[in-house]
């Protein structure tokens, strides 16, 4: 009988800290060494000439969720895990949302529904809170975390899931004493309905103005007042999907004062921009691009990758939160009439890898373990995955990605395996590519063929992130 | 027939940026002539030894104003400019307030009943807007600014008065259209209700939980807001009454970008502390001290001078606003349930320009021109009172105050004017006290005695500030 | 017989922090009233539509100054002082520079006999320390100040004048001991030296690689150092001549920290930039624009703006240091063989207040109180002129300049006074212009007209600097 | 034939990025094999309970260092190293130290002798450039970087050592050019010599002046100055010794621009303050803790914390510079007439990591991971080691720490192993200690006895430093 069930051989272990020409063994769907050589595995995978990386973990993305009346997202349990693998992410974390005056627990368990059998990759949840009742403060949220649902996500902006300050303060307060992480969507809503309805009423209807209608002013002055609470508060708070400068700032004006603010970016603030929105009338393609915030200029762009590269950010997310650019999705009636209607959300979870590796490493921008610390470990690490996900070492799970870093590619639609009918990314060349995607020992996916099998993922119940409240 | 009604003779005329030896003649009450030598006015006025200085504007002033059911101000119109012409202040711009549902014509009208005939000293009415509706926003505030009511308040906090962030930028929007200049009550109302029922839940309801319950952070949160609000509607603001180093250097980080935004401290805040609300039961006498925001600590205090030596600041105020010690005011039955009924505010029109003399010109802090600018000049040209009210030239209103630069006095109940029934200052002994003060060409106070009469002070109609938008 | 000598009538009288419509009443040379109405002078001159302002005061200028073996200044007392009053400036501060091994008296006596009966305005003297032994430490400097030198000047570059750090520190304790105001001239020495010869080195050797040659990153640094040394002997210093953003925030960083750090700008930071030395070979013009610092670019313009409007900038001096642009000048036969040998600097004592206006109060940007705090008040208060000068009010000295604030001029050479052959501003389009100059009663320049003759101008005792240590 | 010389079996890995639990496998000297499990080495060790951490690699340490007529070194080689390996380094880099007038290559071979054959552990050389000749910048320099001497220092202080700004210059664009990684010593040379004058003349010569006469002001305004230079060439440094603030925000101000200018910290700024110097007359022991830069206070020590944690610093060093503390010491006649000749520097190679866990990991300031990423991953990738030094996977060699983390310890003299007759941490009490020293897969310190042997340690060719220039 092997000690190995499966090795990989001959490439190179990258790790957040690492990287060393070794082999991997695995048993039982977890790694069990890391050694020079290792002889004598059930099965061999060749790995020479390529990176032998941590699988993706993804912790921001929307699947399935309710829209309020609006397009569908696109994507589900199956197809949205399906493009995880497909990328190189093996755990991804969509959202559990209460509507307004659901309870959570019922929430949970719906949502459980949606994903039982179906993922291609593990998963876990958090709660988007939008009813933050004494009854789910002081009771359901602290049996969720208890019961593995570990973060809490909490909007300042859109009509079904905004909280006023009071609520914010609330949540950050149960969050301390659960022990929750809190990430917190920061846009000022009244600031956005203002600028909306004058926008509207000088008849600038068209996508480009979504982007006008929530500058960077609004981005960062929301960061600003999270800042606040949670330091009134004394608990840490993630703010996802900076988009800027403005916001960085705040963010890195926190953590030097020695606050507890952590930042995740997203994809399409280094490689899209508000022009690409430019389409200024209902035929054009710039709803593709609309999604909040939205993508601003070049010299955000810039200051994003500082902060990658100084530390303000410790994770890099998709924020996949895709809608068809048809009729049912971009374009719907409705959509045409305002940008205010056009779905806010553009997908991501199968290109996020292959764009910060080809914008950031490929272009000397970023080390390949920042890479990996900012796609897979420091996810695990801040979600409360760690130790299971997160590296490649004895005791983790099996969650590989093989890469390419000499592979060019032009991501393009023909090549994504979602269900969304486009990726805002198309034409965009890159260096580096994922080739296999290993969950649990298991390859679900080589070069682009999909290997694995809905319900090969597992719903993850995750412990207290280290960086929550002590 | 002489040509002056009136000289000056001896002393040295103080302006916010010369000083110089010369008399001063006066006409009609009016200031006609400054020159080295006036002789044969009707009246003489020896100053040897004595500045003569523009007479003070204290442009936050609160009189007669509504306390939505509790405790009465204990100053109205006769008393509190009484007080004011004793302390050398010659103008006061109180606020006439809005209750939500009322009309604002109505408001303005009915605060003329109250102050025609009582006032010894000249007044104008900024206006509080609790109640942005389009017709406030869209016929009243156009037509009011045009009537010499040209710049507005709005408050952040506070139940009766709080506007939200969608309201705050409807006011903030009017204004740039009106060129009205806007004041900014900055702290944030959700919080301080988090704090206040947290302190109350645990027993801390004494007088010194008031400061406790809205701290730097609260006021500095929103001061950004406020600041991001006029950016986005580029308009300037004036953020009134900042008390520390932390919304200081929001207002400071604003102006460093460029931005229009302006500030405002008083005498509390370099003459008091936290401490001084120290009481920590309900017979003892914190209550006094309880305004909003609240007085801080010594490093708040060097900071707030560090703002007025640097620019930051433009105008000292009193915020006068003051309630009786006793059971009809700071000690009122339900004053002593919780710090959140004691009334806030505390006197000062009387005493602003001796304590920021003492503590400011006399300590070497700041100079005799920054004296003058920061309670006169600046007040002037910050409302629109410019060049009727603010120095010491041909043409301005003869409202002049005698300094005796020299005088130390300890500032006591005793030598008040007002009708409150304590200060906040008993105690400190200043070097430099007014000695005169003339109204219009008319001494209306010498030496702590009252020469003037209700009715001797008139309404100013105000010119649009050149510090609004353009 | 008249109670005046001269009344200037109908114009609007503009102080550093007044405007307003007065006649000014001139008696010996001095004036000694300022009235709504002056009647019965022996001369009266109609300012009806004219702005009356303090006469300027430019307290950095060089004339006549030793050039080290370098082509002579173009400027003497005569030819400078000339220019000085055609442009509205009624006083200069030039330098008298001590050559390495000469003692300062001597320097001094020397530079009045250059002064004597040839200046048509008045002037005092700052001190350039290139040897500061301990007797010009100890008993010289001392000397001299009570004399009425009250300022030095150090260099942290050139070859002649460059002190090292232990002299810098040496100079700054001096100055505290005795009370003199420092000014700083902030390149470094060896950084300049070292990119020179890096550029020669590469051919790079036309007037714009001057401005290469001493990048922003060197003013700044030098900045630091001197605002490093002045935290060390606790000793307030004036930065001169700042030319971008960079070492304007190093003085705003410093002032924020509550130091006593000045800052001075110039006309050539807000009017020219880089591109204007763009002449690449040694026929073209590009070294009529070298001086140093060199102008920068279009954002460095704009953040000067931004000191001059935030008061991090106290004053506004030409920096004249005027060289003729023939063979004799800017293209003598050395100048053309490298930038190093283009003689620094260029004439500008007659266009600093037409270029200040026309850029800034025309134009929106400070207002006419700023102009004259700017241009006049601030330099008399901060080099002990105040109150002889500075000012429109009893007892100053009747140094004004009618300004027609509707002109419209085009600034070139044909309407210069001065001895240089060109002005650096040619072709620059502005509205305000000097209409009549007035030195201590007596117009010396009418509409370009020079009335004044040479010994009009005198020398000045000046005071101890009221920013000078305590 | 057993497939792994060592095991270490049952301990908890960490590395700069992982916590896992797992056997380490070791064969001719290097790791090959980090396993769940590995059975049938030649020798195990049981680390159970234990840490199994890379061994501490002291980036900063003088080593046998001529100190130009003060006294003598107390460690040599031997002495050093045995230290370094009782305190669980493994590597440490001392400098080759070019007195001036001597020739590089020659004091590279000298320095060789004093180390071959002694050093407990293996060993890199730094050269201190004091002489940038043309010859030892265009020869001499290049040539060492080949030959593995891949990193510069420099000092901006000491009278043998001090380099002026154009050497410095120089030595930079040497650096950029051979891709070697410069360390600068930043202090001001002058500022101190000033400071050390006035003191002396004032008879504060105790060694408490040590410390007043190099203020923060003097660190950084050398650290700005430093940080200027390398913009100016385009080039990364490394400023080592980072006592406070003040220096800390400089680097934190240049990194937040972008440039590549990384930091060091040392024990004596956590563990110590000015205070501990406050031995005021020669006889008491206040020179047993003077080194420079000098401690600070508890302030500089939080803000160093601050700067750990964010990230600023990226190497956390010894400067273990050792003197007796007796009369051929710190108590020399001579050094007992002024804090001028006490000789600069502290042993610390043997606490550096018990100081680090004690006070950061055990006291919650700082992760684990951050503790080997600070005392040993960070320097291997910083100066060239990497991946042979400073981490736990095959390949590296097997240089490890067994360090307990639950083993409390009070520091003292006589656990030393040192030549030092004293350490200035006597008497700290903490939690965690090294247990077993493992170098190149043989055990060399077990429970504070020496198992290993002179010789034991080798020479480090290095490579070049990913963090210099490109």
């Amino acid at each position: 009988m092997s000690d190995y069930d499966l090795s990989i051989r001959g490439g190179t272990v990258v790790t957040a800290s690492d990287t060393v020409r070794a082999d991997v063994g695995i048993r039982g769907g977890r790694i069990v060494a890391v050694a020079d050589r290792i002889d004598g595995a059930a099965r061999e995978i060749d790995a020479s000439g390529l990176l032998v990386m941590p699988g993706g973990i993804d912790s921001h993305v929307h699947l399935a969720q309710p829209t309020f009346g609006g397009p569908k997202m696109s994507d589900d349990f199956e197809t949205g895990t399906r493009a995880a693998i497909a990328g190189g992410t093996t755990t991804v974390l969509p959202f559990a949302m209460q509507p307004r005056g659901a309870g959570l627990r019922a929430v949970v368990n719906d949502y459980h529904k949606e994903a039982d059998g179906k993922a291609f990759c593990d998963y876990g949840f958090h709660l988007i809170i939008t009813n933050p009742s004494p009854s789910v403060l002081g009771q359901e949220l602290p049996a969720l975390v208890e019961d593995g649902y570990t973060s809490f996500k909490v909007f300042m902006t859109y009509d079904d899931m905004v909280l006023n300050d009071r609520e914010l303060l609330e949540v950050f307060e149960c969050a301390r004493g659960c022990r929750a992480l809190v990430m917190v969507h920061a846009e000022g809503y009244d600031a956005i309905k203002f600028m909306t309805e004058r926008l509207e009423q000088a008849g600038k209807t068209a996508p480009y103005y979504h982007g006008v209608s929530r500058p960077e002013i609004v981005e960062r002055e929301a960061a600003h007042r999270a800042i606040s609470h949670a330091e009134l508060t004394d608990v840490p708070i993630m703010i996802v999907h900076v988009s800027g400068r403005e916001a960085m700032e705040q963010i890195r004006w926190a953590q030097n004062r020695g606050m507890k603010v952590y930042g995740e970016t997203c994809p399409q603030y280094i490689a899209l921009t508000a022009d690409d929105m430019k389409g200024l009338n209902m035929d054009e393609s710039g709803g593709k691009y609309v999604c909040s915030p939205p993508p601003r200029d070049q010299a955000s762009q810039a200051a994003i990758w500082q902060g990658l590269q100084a530390g303000v950010f410790q994770t890099f997310s998709s924020d996949h939160c895709p809608f068809m650019d048809g009729v049912d999705g971009k374009r719907s009636p409705k959509a045409r009439t305002s940008f205010k209607w056009v779905p806010n959300g553009i997908p991501g979870v199968e290109t996020r890898m292959a764009v910060l590796w080809g914008l950031g490493v490929a272009q000397g921008r970023i080390g390949m373990n920042e890479f990996v610390a900012l796609t897979s470990t420091n996810h695990a690490k801040m979600y409360g995955l760690y130790p299971k996900k997160g590296s490649i070492a004895p005791g983790f799970d099996a969650d590989i990605v093989l890469w390419d870093q000499n592979r060019k590619e032009t991501i393009r639609q023909e090549l994504m395996h979602g269900a969304c009918d486009y990726t805002p990314y198309e034409g965009l060349a890159v260096t580096g590519w994922p080739v296999m995607t290993i969950l649990k020992g298991k390859p679900v996916c080589e070069e682009g063929k999909i290997l694995g099998a809905p319900g090969d993922g597992a719903f993850l119940k995750r412990g207290i992130s280290p960086y929550a409240s002590k």
